[in-house]
């Protein structure tokens, strides 16, 4: 997207500039380039670009820093691989882009507790692949290869949330940078606790705003036996979403289950070079020992059988999964280069998964209607699924399309009892939502957001509609009615 | 115990009373029987008086008296059905004790969802007993037939959270009315949400000092097709440990995993009329497919063998299985009961399963050396195990004695980055403990606290050390050093 310079910049204090030069030397920032990248995001969002960016290395600069934005009334956005979905990083206020990458570190893998610290700037690809020859691995699997810092704030799930949960149940404890400074820690190591507020979860989600995360007690799982997958094309969409509820319903612990609309298995066929029918598909994962796997894939396939699913396949071979999930991963992409050039913009329902086929079937005829390239996943044991559109950058009206079709499906799934964003966040885009969905409890996170940050120096502008300096409208998909 | 008037009651004033009497007629009691029987717990912690008790029947109940607190400055305590252990529910300040129990409407199962919308006062038992039919059921067993809203507001847990979880992820949305009468949602019924902060987590454990919860969206899982159940004795509470580890690591996905020292084993045989051997002993429940259990049972044999286990014996029949429970849920009643006429104190901490074996060797050591008759039972599976003293109500130097073991328990959790409760709550006798384990995080706590209930009319005196008219070292177990 076209880069704009910050609509109002705090613009750095010749005083607080020489502070940070002092303490971060080349660690910080004031180049064009380095301020742009920290300025922008995958998706759709226009870039606003911070005064600063700063390396931190350790939690010791992360409360410097934060001292620093106390003192001298410095706006500060915590920043981990630029691949939050609503703009949640994007410095709306200018101030200090906090770049958490450098602090990448695996303190500690407790194996017998199947659990590990770590910096909040290592992704989950490199978590895993230290984590391998243990034996464990880290569930959460957003796609995108984010930090483990950022899948918490933004409280991130993914394609196996359905057996192993979100960031909510993975993170087992935090330690927290506050807006004066101060560092907490929110939980000890224990897999369970019941001593006082669970800050853990309030900070899980908050997007930054509450706090800086500095460090992420992490819950682990033994990998599986057998990992074992398969895929499945539908003549309906109720007929998928059947298989998939009446599986759950048999107690199959599926560790995925994702719908992918005909739109984008056509889109994925022709990205990766595949010939899947380009049909509404299930791509599913089993894990569990070799007779436990057998027959979770013997009892889907029959349920599959029986809702009108055709050509059931399923392999235990690892590089046929590796294919499949690659194909999973890359359908984000796909769908977004329906059109070359495009600028993708993913929306984020979630509803109670009886409702998901009618929500799906109704967005759908909404789409036929549409003049943009739209495909549909989602993680349809979660009753979580994506629109995908795909943008063309040089015309707004298709910005404004979209964003009519997102309130739309907003609105239907509201009506539904769903939420907004089941993995994405608030961030620019769902404030208005936020208000839709919630009423009244909006107002006591504001109290919350007001307690903790009184000055309201943390990634400003994000999460609350109507504040002073924040999205407001501007940004489409985001507006009163 | 014996019951005392509360220290400072805040004594209704006549315009208070004759609003209550209004509205609630023979809803409201100021009869000593009724106030003492809602000033008491099961536990050891002497009684406290609340100047009414109202027994309220829908939100608008609730939040009338909510807004009349405020208004007349007279406190409020949410009651369940009064079987929490750190007197979570003592009125400590008097005012009026919230009779929730009426509340007990089951509002609504959604099968296939596997959810259900439940008011606070229904008991895990009858919620249980209703979704029978339906092939559903709710997991958390913290022994007691508790209400749903009072394990969600001390956080509860029990037997099978090792494979369910807690409350924390039982609990997907509440209705709460907050401290000035305005009445929120949490959340709605999606699975899950990225929809701002963690509202939902943030009440579950607060322990009625933040709102007062009077709906609660739970999670529901199928009935699994077949449930066996194991009990195995070990010479060594290493193996007993390490066969649970291991177990975990190899994936088993235990539903419960309970220990049980020699002592409880021999009161429980007592209590039950049961032949168990007296010694440290492993209660098992797996849930699944036929095979998925024979091959579980399989695993966990071989495992326990490996470890010193003797006589595993397993069963599929359900009243064999009930047998068993039975023994395992009684055996807080049978600890007590060691001595008769006895008052029962529960300790409740919870480490990293990996130093769990270390922690209960050092604490039976202790209890060696104690004159008190005390019992070790736990949940192995999260690491978390409690002490259970049976004491003499008419010797308050065993008070004491129990006060300084749990005192050096506590401690010895802390040093294993474990923490001081693990389903309990903080109530009256954990709050220099909570001080201890997290720190400057407790400030945090008492931020939110502030900014939701400015004026401290709810659950006054429980959670923070220190406070004006709290337990502050009033209680055994509670004192600064």
């Amino acid at each position: 997207m076209t880069a704009l310079k910050a609509l109002s910049t705090s613009d750095l204090s010749a005083e607080a500039r020489a502070a940070l030069d002092g303490r971060f030397g080349e660690r910080v920032s004031y180049s064009e380039a380095i301020r742009l990248q920290h300025g922008q995001s995958e998706a759709h969002y226009a870039a606003r670009l911070p005064d600063a960016v700063v390396f931190v290395e350790s939690s010791e600069d992360v409360i410097f820093v934060t001292r620093l934005c106390t003192e001298h009334d410095v706006k500060l956005t915590a920043y981990g691989a630029g691949t939050s979905m609503e703009g949640n990083a994007i410095p709306l206020s200018g101030g200090i882009s906090l770049d958490m990458s450098r602090m990448n570190r695996i303190l500690r893998v407790n194996a017998e507790d199947c659990d590990v610290v770590v910096e909040p700037g290592v992704t989950r690809i490199a978590l895993n692949n230290h984590l391998r020859d243990q034996g464990l691995f880290f569930p959460v699997d957003p796609g995108a290869d984010a930090t483990i810092g950022g899948m918490a704030s933004t409280r991130a799930s993914g394609t196996n949330a359905v057996r192993y949960g979100t960031m909510r149940e993975a993170v087992l404890g935090l330690r927290v940078v506050m807006a004066d400074g101060q560092e907490i820690r929110t939980a000890r190591r224990a897999r369970k606790s019941a001593a006082g507020y669970d800050l853990t979860r309030l900070f899980v989600g908050s997007e930054g705003t509450l706090g800086i995360i500095t460090e992420l007690t992490l819950r682990l799982h033994p990998i599986p036996e057998v990992i074992s997958s398969a895929v499945c094309s539908f003549e309906t969409l109720e007929g998928a979403a059947a298989t998939v509820i009446q599986s759950i319903q048999c107690g199959v612990p599926l560790a995925r289950a994702e719908i992918l609309d005909d739109v984008t298995m056509g889109a994925v066929n022709r990205w990766a070079k595949l010939d899947y029918p380009e049909k509404t598909t299930l791509f599913f994962e089993f894990h569990g020992s070799p007779s436990a796997v057998a027959e979770q894939v013997e009892t889907v396939k029959k349920l599959a059988t029986g809702n009108g699913g055709g050509g059931f396949q399923w392999s235990n071979l690892p590089e046929e999964r590796a294919r499949l999930w690659k194909a999973r991963h890359e359908a984000y992409y796909a769908a977004v280069n329906l059109r070359s050039g495009a600028v993708g913009w993913s929306t984020d329902v979630c509803v109670p998964i009886s409702r998901l086929p009618e929500c799906i079937a109704e967005t759908k005829r909404d789409l036929e209607a549409a003049s943009i390239p739209a495909a549909i996943l989602g993680h349809v044991g979660d009753g979580n699924f994506h629109v995908i559109f795909s943008l063309d950058p040089s015309a707004p009206q298709e910005m404004e399309e979209a964003a009519a079709i997102n309130a739309r499906l907003i609105g239907r799934a509201l009506s539904m009892d769903g939420t907004c964003t089941g993995e994405h966040g608030i961030g620019l885009g769902k404030q208005k939502a936020l208000v839709d969905e919630l009423g009244d409890s909006v107002d006591i996170m504001r109290r919350i957001k007001h307690a903790l940050d009184p000055r309201g120096i943390l990634n400003p502008g994000k999460i609350f509609f109507g504040e002073k300096g924040g999205a407001n409208g501007q940004y489409p998909g985001d507006r009163r009615p």
